[in-house]
């Protein structure tokens, strides 16, 4: 079969897109990968009764074995017959070992603490191998390009509006800023995830029979898999940590959305401050060969919106009759595959964030646009912090007649004689601002060096 | 590689679960399924073209051809070279057909005047096929089971305490009449769908180009497809008609998870009333053998849960820049999925509804395990329709009574005088109804059967 | 107490916002406006008592006027006795009635008879007196916009690029259309909205202790209110018809929120072709006076992202157990903020949109900006369509050459020897089109006036 | 005005179900309470000025006194002829204040400045004052009532059906742990919001004006608050924080939702293993007065469906156009909401939970429906443990036997000659668990003890 005869567009367009990355993360996130994590589990479960003398060394090693050789396929054909996906699983792995290691498979064990102990080391491993590395592929771009940028002026916006001007560094960092929080949540998300193996309501009950203390072999069993158990259990462990993780990777969605929007608007046709790279051969439109369409990044803003309201089912999967109702179960399988559209788009902005042409020249002719009206803010600023009683409307009123007359602000100024005694007490570089601009940048520069100083140092924490 | 490889569970463990049905489905909504459709789009613009002496028949027929044998495999290598899919579809077709006919490929289209007509014949498909098909399916179940015990005494249940009685049919036929309304506007909802051949931004730019009456084309390359335009279109097709035809299932979908809810807790193990078959060899529970567990229900409430909120995707994109941002592009694939995910719970629904055993002697014991106690709204309703001036009270005072003493509610109103005068205007069916709890399912039988009459018919006009 | 106590912002700053309309939806909308209905439904069950003599005439008319009498105040003293709304609005009624009146009041029907069919009454009402009027207004608005500039020129955009020219009553055309399928959908959802009178748990218990046809009673209720009944009722009506309705305003607000962003992007200070008027003394910005900003039409979009998520809300209230629970009834009583919202949110738009100041030279200003290089598409089209073999590579690299020397597309077309025959068979309007872009607008104008032709006249019809 | 003309519930139904505790709710959590934040932070501002000798320590008690003093209706009027909410408010307090002052009102600050940081104020004091604190009186019931049922024995349910037995106390204790996770996260998330004094576009252009060192004068000013800013700002503070707390506050109300679906469910009349106390008076039917509805449990759940996709919104509002667009505006006012819901029905929960009834001989009488069919899991454990090589199918078989003949598992096992060597292995302890399903709890109420010795303990450190 060809991958296009699959329905889910993670499955065939966006495998086709990146096919490397995309059979890493399957090794992880597919259905394989997920059977992959479950053995691991039983494997640990055998090891540890070993440890505990109830059953021999060789009898953990037969079923890690046993482990290591079972495929989805042989599992597939099992689960038809007994309609129960974990019950197949322990009968392939029964039918690889010898009799006397067959009673300890899966001994004291219920389904959902393989399950859900295997999705806590999948999901862990997929944010530990893409989800942190990306991020921070994602952040040392914008960290290359905020340094770059970091004195280049541009007009600052909001509403849509030429606001006062900042430099094209500092917009960056704001991403970089926000990122890092997420990255951080993210990271200790995952580093948080717990497993369980405390039986079929949580009480340990098959356990109670084999152990005196259930609980510490609780600990004994995902200590081998580097996990500790939650504060309580049920049949599940409980959802909020998984809750909080997809939470920080579905914000952090929401960051790479805002910077893909900011990014597309800034290249459109009247603003072109930047760039997206076109390769030989890339066609823009069918029919309108001039065109420079800023696909990937709205492609990463479109993925988001497939992807952001599937919180809504992670919190409506919190929900869970008394000792828990399967309800969560098949929802639950598809959180795979946020983990997967956050990495794909997260590769993707890295990549085409790299090859952004930035146009310093039409930042400043953009921030130049109104001439000195942009300077209106500081001329307030500075009036007011002089003492001008009513410097707010005092300044409207000459950008008004700035715009009626075509003078400059600068000359109406000067030509105020109510603001003569004003203009003495200016220092130059008060003056310098209301002339030119495009000095007025603030702390603009400061700012981004530090926001960029910072993460720079963290990241390298954050990998260690 | 093996199914077990890809990431969304649509795509692994419900296409092992449903090999025959996700083929099927795989037809038309994995992405070889809408590049069938797409070069329907472009074959039938030539067609038209042909029709208008704009060009030959043969030269039609020959791109005709060219689209029949195209590949996504072939697409998808032009298209790593153009970065463009409609481009590289187009180039595809180009390269199969002779000189003479290449200039007519795709003249005066834009890429998504292909992409959205396609997207409506292949969700228009689907609906056809197995929305429509699959949901009658499982109504005509409903039909079967709600006539079969139209009569069954069953406790109303509201807020999960015992009401007034019903009939198990007339709480079927809820299911019935409500789905109804929803195959209704599915239909309706697929049948109204629009495609459109109005260039780059929906002015036909290019087709007054070649035409001096654009919207006329239009409508006959559409006509070709049996579909027809929007009132109005930018670069793409008026969003509104998805989003009702994907709110109708979305909304449909709430019907199936209301239902699997309701048999799921019917399932309960005090309640009992209804169970799903288990085949032999198959596992309720890896350690609880006796175990009889609802899961198919619950699979359906849980895929409810993944793919309800996806409908807050649908809302998002119909929001567009000026005449079109891409980010509608990505987010807009994964429309497909929602149908496939309907269509599975349906013939999952319908598959286990139909084994559904109804244990109507333990529904009559449930009915009747607060005896006479039920009958306190009948005797309540008689009571003031005599003209009791405070009904309400003095039948709660019954019933505390009743519950004090154990006595029941029939002898407590013969031996209450004040009742006296009422009791002996009671008719003998009034009597009865007291007496006798499981006899008060008002006009439950009744609506049950002209439920199932009237939607019987309607399920045949829908089919015709 | 003042309304800057509340802390719901629909009742604080929304309503100080527009207080006159904010009181007109109060009266509907508000608590008191829902216990005014469930007045009005209560006073027609003895009403239709009265008509099949079951009481007199004279208890009716005794009712209906205690209905007109009672306030929330007083049912919400009783309800902290009862602990039950409708129990306490039946004891209100009772004690203003005489003892001959008493048994008849409420007689036969259950709480939620009352409740869902007073709520039906009040959205419909709703609907009828301010969505679909000011939904109309609205378009009112649009459409002696898209007349007078219907002949406009504008840059058409896709991807925030330049793409090919229409005219602006074109771009405007598409909110009318959409708005208008929206339109007909609110009206229709909101006559199509259900009663019931089917008892506690929709099966007539109580009723047909009194009738032979509780179903015919039923129908003879609601038509007193012209309502019908749906096809089935347990304790509620079936949800699936209020869905509809909420779907259809929640897609009705998708569309004012597509309008409010394309229009405030237009008012970028780069693009600048539309602007939102400034009254007297209004305040742009606390620190950046010359700033103009598009804040009615940033609220209406942020309307939108607070309300449309709640459709989750209801798609979650279509599940409810058995013959109901309670589950729907606080998240059902906050629709009627979905419908304020839409309708705060439509006066707004309306009324902004009508004092929207239109550039027409910086339209054209704007379209010109890339010169010839937007006859690309136009070129490409005519050298195909007379049989050029690869006329988009040709005019690519005429494009690319276009930048390069910054010779006019018109001109790299006179040079090139392979086109002169193309060039000799070109129409005078062909050869305009290529030398003059803003002519190239396609059928945008002929496409502006149908759609506003077909709406007026389909307005009408909605009055009517 | 009554607060029955309200449109939201909050400031009608629930406002009069809960007087006291709303009252207290909208002294911060309104317009007015919002007002008075931006007002502190006005006072805070010209302090810190005034700290730096900008102005003199008279001008800042000025300020500071009129802030104390202006109210809501005050500022609408002003703001009625500016439309800037915040200059409106800069306008008010320079009535207030002496021409000496006037100037340092606000200086350097721009409105989100203002609203950003008062929204932070807002939220922490709304959390500290009544999130927190409900949280743990809730968690303080709970935490009563599962040590006082720690060993209760329960039948354990997982899908609805019967599994192993639990305790009462043991159930419990699952909403104990994960209820105070969130509230720990809760408690830390309102710590962790951020302010910020850093101009119109986040770059300090303002105070760089008047500073030399904006970033550390943005510092004093929101330690004059208790607040930090954020590693960055645009016009707004950096989203993720109230993102965070907001995610933390929805999670919890999926907590209580839970919770409330248990005990609900636990009501159910077959069930009926605790319940709802009833009120003198109160009313639970209108028609079917024997009824005990669990309507507060439902309200909660309803509630929590009304809230929880109101964070849909939340993830919205991350996105905003470069630095900054107002479309968050509108938006993020309705977040004040969501946490006065989620205070509403927590106290609900508390005050209900308190007075629940449970009843233990119900309990057990459930648990033993199925005689020692509940046995058949330890029955399988001890035989698996002992090296039987089949336990599952052989456990499996007596169940099915057991199920037949109606003779208890225990007589089955006695008669089974293949289990006669196991059964002559078994401990008392294990020969009582099979014959006592009662008695098979595992690690119930060991577990239920030490949760709640855990979080007492935690309670008493997140209050100090």
């Amino acid at each position: 079969m060809g991958i296009f005869e699959n329905i889910s567009p993670l499955d065939h367009r966006y495998r086709a897109s990146e096919p490397e990355l995309w059979e890493e993360l399957s090794s992880v996130l597919s259905e394989e990968g997920y059977l992959r994590c479950q053995l691991q589990v039983e494997a640990a479960l055998v090891q540890a009764l070993a440890n505990r003398k109830v059953c021999s060394q060789s009898v953990a090693d037969e079923v890690s074995e046993a482990c290591r050789k079972i495929t989805c396929a042989e599992v597939q054909v099992e689960e038809e017959i007994t309609r129960h996906n974990v019950r197949a699983l322990v009968n392939c792995i029964r039918e690889r070992v010898s009799s006397e290691a067959k009673p300890y498979v899966h001994l004291t064990a219920t389904s959902v603490d393989i399950l859900d102990t295997a999705r806590a080391l999948q999901m862990r491993e997929a944010v530990k191998r893409w989800v942190v590395p990306k991020t921070q592929a994602l952040m040392g771009v914008w960290l290359d390009l905020a340094e770059a940028e970091a004195a280049t002026p541009q007009i600052g916006r909001t509403h849509g509006q030429h606001g006062v001007p900042i430099t094209f560094g500092f917009a960056l960092s704001e991403y970089i800023s926000r990122m890092g929080t997420r990255l951080q949540a993210m990271a200790s998300g995952a580093q948080d995830l717990r497993g369980k193996m405390a039986g079929a309501v949580g009480a340990y009950n098959a356990s109670s029979l084999v152990f005196s203390d259930p609980m510490q072999f609780e600990i004994e069993v995902l200590a081998l898999l580097d996990l500790k158990p939650a504060g309580h259990a049920t049949q599940i462990v409980e959802p909020e940590y998984m809750t909080d993780l997809l939470h920080s990777v579905v914000s952090a969605f929401g960051v790479l959305a805002n910077f893909a929007d900011d990014i597309r608007h800034l290249q459109r046709t009247e603003i072109a401050e930047v760039g997206e790279e076109f390769r030989a051969g890339q066609v823009g439109s069918s029919t309108m060969p001039h065109k420079r369409n800023p696909w990937n990044f709205e492609n990463v803003k479109s993925m988001w919106k497939a992807y952001m309201p599937r919180m809504v089912t992670v919190y409506l999967d919190q929900i869970s009759e008394h000792q828990r109702d399967l309800t969560n179960s098949a929802s639950g399988r598809f959180i795979a595959e946020i983990l997967a559209a956050y990495v794909l788009a997260c590769q993707r902005l890295a990549h085409v964030t790299k090859r952004l042409s930035v146009d310093r020249v039409r930042m400043l002719a953009n921030l130049n646009m109104h001439g000195q009206l942009i300077s209106a803010e500081p001329l307030y600023i500075i009036l007011a912090s002089m003492g001008h009683g009513s410097a707010h409307e005092c300044v409207k009123d000459l950008t008004l007649e700035a715009e009626r007359t075509g003078k400059t602000l600068g000359d109406l100024v000067s030509e105020d004689e109510s603001l003569a005694a004003f203009l003495q007490q200016m220092t130059d570089e008060q003056k310098t601002i209301i002339l030119h601009p495009a000095s007025y940048t603030g702390a603009s520069e400061e700012k981004a060096r530090s926001v960029c100083t910072y993460w720079r140092r963290q990241l390298e924490e954050v990998d260690a």
